[in-house]
């Protein structure tokens, strides 16, 4: 890197002294303005930057907010991260993004690195086996505020945001129900995630309600990744009742089950319905195209960062707010309808 | 926030000097293993931050990389994310992350806001927009390394990564023109970027060399976005002479494009083929399944964070290789099968 500018340099290079440079770089109300124009069109020509360092260290802010996600490759992760971005980065905050690639491991390191990096603030999705939190106590004993959203973990002083998985799971599960289905499979992820847990109690919920007995074979859990999907075929074909409606707890995955299930010889939806989870844009692109719960990802990212701004702006304290639960909704497509 | 650990808090706790405490952080080899430990279970349990902002204050680095992309949510742009954030975080990098929202303005913000964070190097995909280039000339001129990927712009000592556009547009058209089509529509984005007008004179090139006549007909410039569709439709049931064949520029609009002819009466691949870009996951998942090019997005940002971090570390030069072209691939699937 060429050598840095200093406001040395552009003293002499103006014939000022140092402290004219730097009251004029500050807006200070004894320089003139003409002096002023001169000082910032040459720092600006010589690319002179302020330090910012310097300064952050005096005043032991970064301006940056870190976030971990278990991968950016996914639709519903990057959906939420754009409206993060363009909340903290009109409010003069830089992101500084990790991946867990869903390990925990990976997840520590990241943990540790963004709290050596000094950010204002962490904003978490977790990853897909975490099944510690001791990776979050610096954050948490050092008063940066932390944040947990989609898969969370209730901590001491952390706000969460959510959408009711639960209630969501319920709906999508007595949708099916309401169109006839009686032999009903769910198809989810990790159990130790809130995200998959609650919308299979969710499941659970609705078969209770509709009086069908719940079996140990109306549930397999899965990694949710489209090479899994073998697995989920076998898994109906080999079924002692027909399973007649399945709720997948994302939309890549249903998407794959319902191309693959034609492949297989079933009609979608008469042999078989199916709902998926997230309303991610394949859903509308499939054929059949898929009846799903719209899990409103973008506007989870937006309140997130205005959640984490206001906080740091002192104007709320989102700590006390603990859990903040969006709106999902029912998206009735194709694949789910009545004969 | 919470009072920051010192060096010298650290002292007084285990009654040592804040030199042996330094020392003991540093690994220094006059301090014994078991002072060491003890130094660095109390920092840990304290909460001790290594004052990375002082030390990189004197090594003048951050080991921060910056990157502007035009959309976060977008599954090719997340794709290029994950491969780069993987490369540079195992080098001890962390990612700034910045979306221009496709907008020139907003790419000037993210660029001038990096360049003041002190940024080691900037990686770079275009907005939609932009057309002057002044705002990357402080990086330039500092000698900070810049890359651009996929959306890319020629400036002096900056390293640019992608594929060969002319030639996969050449090889999409030509597989539409091998298939029976006669009558082709190229749609395709923003001529200013290199990778619409690139593709668009592939198809150029495919027209002259099948001794097919280029008419105005024969070209739509959209912004891509499926709320376009509209438009594309009615283009296509406008044309004076039927349409048989279709390469759109990226794989979301041509499944879109797919899935709104079917509801228009139009049989795919019988009436007309298409053929998209980027390969990606909803080619495989639409009915009938589209053929597309594949654009290795992961394996582009893997190379640029190896192409960074190499730099950096001074083991290649990468303003010396100016241009690094990827492997694209064409995919044949049923949007283009022969009757």
């Amino acid at each position: 890197m060429s050598k840095k500018i200093t406001i040395y340099d552009l003293a002499k290079t103006l014939g000022v002294s140092a402290g004219t440079i730097s009251r004029s770089l500050n807006d200070h109300p004894s320089i003139s303005q003409k002096t002023k124009d001169r000082v910032v069109a040459k720092a600006n020509e010589l690319g002179y930057k302020t330090n910012k360092f310097a300064a952050n260290l005096s005043k032991q802010q970064t301006n940056t907010i870190g976030v971990i996600v278990p991968r950016l490759n996914s639709n519903f992760m990057s959906t939420i991260l754009a409206g993060i971005e363009k909340i903290v980065n009109e409010a003069g905050y830089n992101l500084i993004i990790n991946q867990s690639l869903e390990s925990m491991e990976k997840e520590k390191l990241n943990a540790k690195t963004l709290f050596n990096n000094s950010v204002d603030a962490l904003i978490v999705s977790l990853a897909y086996d975490t099944s510690s939190f001791d990776h979050f106590t610096p954050f948490i004993q050092h008063k940066v505020p932390l944040l947990f959203l989609d898969r969370v973990h209730n901590l001491p002083n952390c706000a969460t945001l959510i959408i009711n998985n639960r209630l969501a799971g319920y709906e999508a599960t007595e949708h099916l129900i309401q169109q006839g289905c009686k032999n009903l499979l769910y198809v989810g992820g990790n159990q130790k995630r809130n995200v998959y847990s609650d919308r299979f109690k969710g499941f659970k919920d609705a078969l209770a309600n509709y009086e069908l007995v719940f079996k140990e074979a109306n549930i397999l859990e899965s990694d949710l990744n489209p090479t899994s999907i073998g697995e989920v075929i076998n898994h109906i074909k080999k079924s002692a009742k027909q399973i007649d409606g399945v709720f997948v707890a994302n939309d890549t995955l249903a998407a794959h089950l319902i191309k693959n299930l034609i492949i297989e010889g079933y009609n979608i939806p008469e042999d078989l319905k199916i709902i998926g989870f997230n309303n991610d844009p394949v859903s509308e692109l499939v054929t059949p195209s898929l009846s799903t719960i719209d899990y409103p990802g973008y506007e989870m990212g937006v309140l997130a960062g205005q959640s984490v701004i206001s906080h740091l702006n002192g104007s709320i304290n989102f700590q006390s707010a603990n859990t903040i639960t969006l709106r999902h909704q029912l998206i009735i497509r194709e694949s789910t309808q009545k004969q």
